[in-house]
């Protein structure tokens, strides 16, 4: 096993400013892209009248597969605001539900929505520089920005984990993270 | 599942400069633990007549077992030499052989040395800030503080991985890391 790996499969550098990784595809998300995931429809659409910001990227590093397998992903979200609402990810689960994550925040200041597939409940938990974040299994999950500089965070995953957009996407999360008197709070969609 | 996590599993927040996590067991590894680890026995005998010094801190958060569960822990490895060697880690195998780990460089310079169980084949990879290595199952994986201050980083694993020490504690790692003309190379122990 050892053997066959290259060292870019052993080591990846990443910088703090961007989420490109060398010799890795990006996913770059734009306000476009992000269409029916905000609350407030009336905002989207001004803002995209607007221009159409990048939201975020994500580059996933996938050295191998199979039984005690990780990967990992590095993601950048931009600051900024649609209505009330905080720049935010679609949000997933994953396909083999039972695969929790593991969220390390790096730069910026932020939050995760969690929410269980089984009972609709919602935790907002803090994602910033120097934390960990633990996504359990059966829990669709979200990062917005809340703070005025580029969250950057890592995620690792078990391997066979995947990522699931659809079914969240179709019913959206219940909560929504909005400012107020300068602070994120979590209100009912 | 979300219901019953308290907050404290889902959210952890860590120093750069100690591996103490609130409410999580610290193991704290001095020069006396490290017996039998560093190729330089006459080294390291002087070494220990002179003092006990902290080598290094590791910090463990395990918030639940099962089918796609991830733990991961904090480690601060200190600084320093004993001969030629830098300081390094006991290293280990995981119990279940085919869970590989994601190890994030959080602070400092230093370097992992993976072994093939196997094959006996080493690599050594470097471990820095901004930086991920990606240690394969079946591979021991000790880290080394190739620079001047903490190497800190956070390594990221299945729950069922297990740590085994005693395998390569009894056989020890094929090749040593040593410091030639200020930097790390590795050589046959």
């Amino acid at each position: 096993m050892l053997l066959s790996l290259k060292l870019e499969d052993l080591f990846v550098a990443y910088s703090l400013d961007s989420a490109a990784l060398s010799n890795r595809p990006m996913v770059k998300r734009y306000l476009s892209d992000l269409r029916g995931s905000f609350a407030d429809a009336a905002a989207y659409e001004a803002a995209l009248a607007q221009g159409n910001p990048l939201l975020y990227e994500v580059s996933a590093v996938e050295p191998a597969t199979g039984d005690g397998q990780l990967h990992y992903g590095l993601g950048i979200l931009y600051p900024g605001n649609i209505g009330d609402e905080y720049y935010l990810t679609k949000g997933h689960y994953h396909t083999h539900r039972p695969a929790a994550e593991i969220y390390i925040g790096l730069k910026g200041e932020g939050a995760m929505v969690l929410e269980d597939e089984a009972t609709g409940e919602t935790r907002l938990v803090p994602l910033r520089a120097n934390s960990a974040v633990y996504v359990p299994g059966h829990t669709a999950h979200r990062t917005v920005n809340t703070g005025a500089e580029p969250l950057v965070y890592i995620g690792v995953y078990p391997s066979n984990a995947g990522h699931d957009y659809g079914a969240i996407a179709k019913k959206n999360f219940r909560k929504i993270v909005v400012q107020r008197d300068g602070h994120p709070v979590l209100l009912d969609r």
